[in-house]
């Protein structure tokens, strides 16, 4: 439904993802959804490069669309399509792509199924959830039926974390799969500023392998987790071996 | 220690967050900080109007502090502040301001103190923490003393949730109060598409207070959160009672 084409400089497929909120940035909601699409496009070997939060305003919703659509192979949006007139993220995207909005009988279609079962009434209201830009693919939602839309590498999904997380299911039918990262964590019984030398060299050792480090707590205790990531899993192999080796001899592994 | 501009088209002071980690955007950890900022800066009145996460890589961090250093009055950083390698906030944030960044007295003394009385080392990884750009200002960290800072309208804290919340009460200190928005929030035992198009008639005739709506869901049972702001409590009051007004004549008011 789209061409996916790979990061310029990377070779890699990444993506942003873009909520749309007021209520995201008053702090009246916290965001559930960031961790869920962060591992879900993980999963499947997309890599999300930005994540971006900004108001219900036309103007900041056209911006920021505009710059990660730009930047990056797919940009996904939660928020702000439904029917009330907060609501504007539908037509803010036409106008970021430059195409007409109108009310989509496929969409309707999919509405009505739904609401006749239920007995719920077509309001005007509800309509306002079919306008789809020109061009757009419907992305099915099986919670409420209102869909989301894809137009050309921008996925439009709601907010509200349950339907979210449907329609990211359906969505993600349309993603092309990159080589995923494989992610092995290495457990080190002592604080963070006892390894982090030797882990750099380490690091400095595997240009290509992504290594990151991160503090823990337990009853007190501080312990480090390192986390090496590549795509690579014979080279993931070799930087995983070498590091716990090195971390061995000098007793600094926790025990198994 | 700075001086506090408020936003020029709305007279109100700005912020934006930016979350700076690998492990965000992975999924790996699932960020726990922005709704505490949300929060904390909606309660000071000061505007928190966009949020950006990037990797732990130097050019993404400076592109984005510099875009939001320049469009909002405040930004905060989390993240990215520790020993190891991978912490390259600091360095980042004084190449962004074109400062120098070096071992900062000031710190190292805060460290020692800390962890003399507790048998720990200083080690040379753990003196990268005590790097700080010139011409900041120390941020207190009373959980493990390796301080945040704040540099020009920049406030620098740790990714650590724990370390982060007492860093943003002492950062809290330093900034202005703006006029608080008031919240208030009238229940509606109906769904969002009955009662829009009248929420949306009663926007418009308040434009000066932003409405905001939300749907519930609660066994089954759809029902709207209607949430207005505005700093002007007299101004809220009227558009609160005329709303009410409105939709009790309606009986679409829940039952309170």
């Amino acid at each position: 439904m789209t061409t996916s084409t790979p990061h310029p400089e990377t070779n890699r497929i990444t993506a942003a993802v873009l909520v749309i909120g007021d209520e995201i940035l008053s702090g009246r909601t916290k965001d559930a959804n960031i961790g869920v699409i962060a591992d879900q496009l993980t999963g499947i070997g997309i890599d999300l490069t930005e994540v971006r939060i900004v108001a219900d305003v036309e103007s900041a919703i056209i911006a920021a669309l505009n710059a990660l659509r730009a930047a990056y192979t797919y940009v996904l949006t939660t928020g702000g399509i439904g029917p009330t007139h907060d609501d504007i993220t539908a037509d803010s995207v036409a106008k970021a792509f430059g195409v007409t909005i109108d009310v989509d009988a496929g969409a309707v279609a999919l509405m009505k199924a739904y609401y006749d079962q239920r007995g719920i009434e077509l309001t005007p209201a509800r309509l306002r959830m079919a306008r789809i830009p020109a061009g757009a693919t419907l992305i099915q939602n099986s919670v409420s039926s209102a869909p989301g839309f894809m137009l050309g590498n921008v996925i439009v999904m709601a907010g509200v974390p349950s339907i979210m997380r449907v329609m990211l299911e359906d969505a993600i039918r349309y993603l092309p799969r990159g080589a995923p990262v494989l992610s092995r964590t290495i457990e080190v019984a002592h604080p963070e500023g006892e390894i982090a030398l030797l882990f750099a060299e380490h690091a400095r050792a595997f240009p290509d392998v992504a290594m990151g480090s991160y503090p823990q707590r337990k009853d007190g205790v501080l312990s480090t987790q390192l986390v090496l990531r590549c795509s690579d899993s014979a080279r993931l192999d070799t930087a995983v071996a070498g590091l716990s080796e090195t971390l061995a001899r000098r007793g600094l592994l926790s025990p198994s």
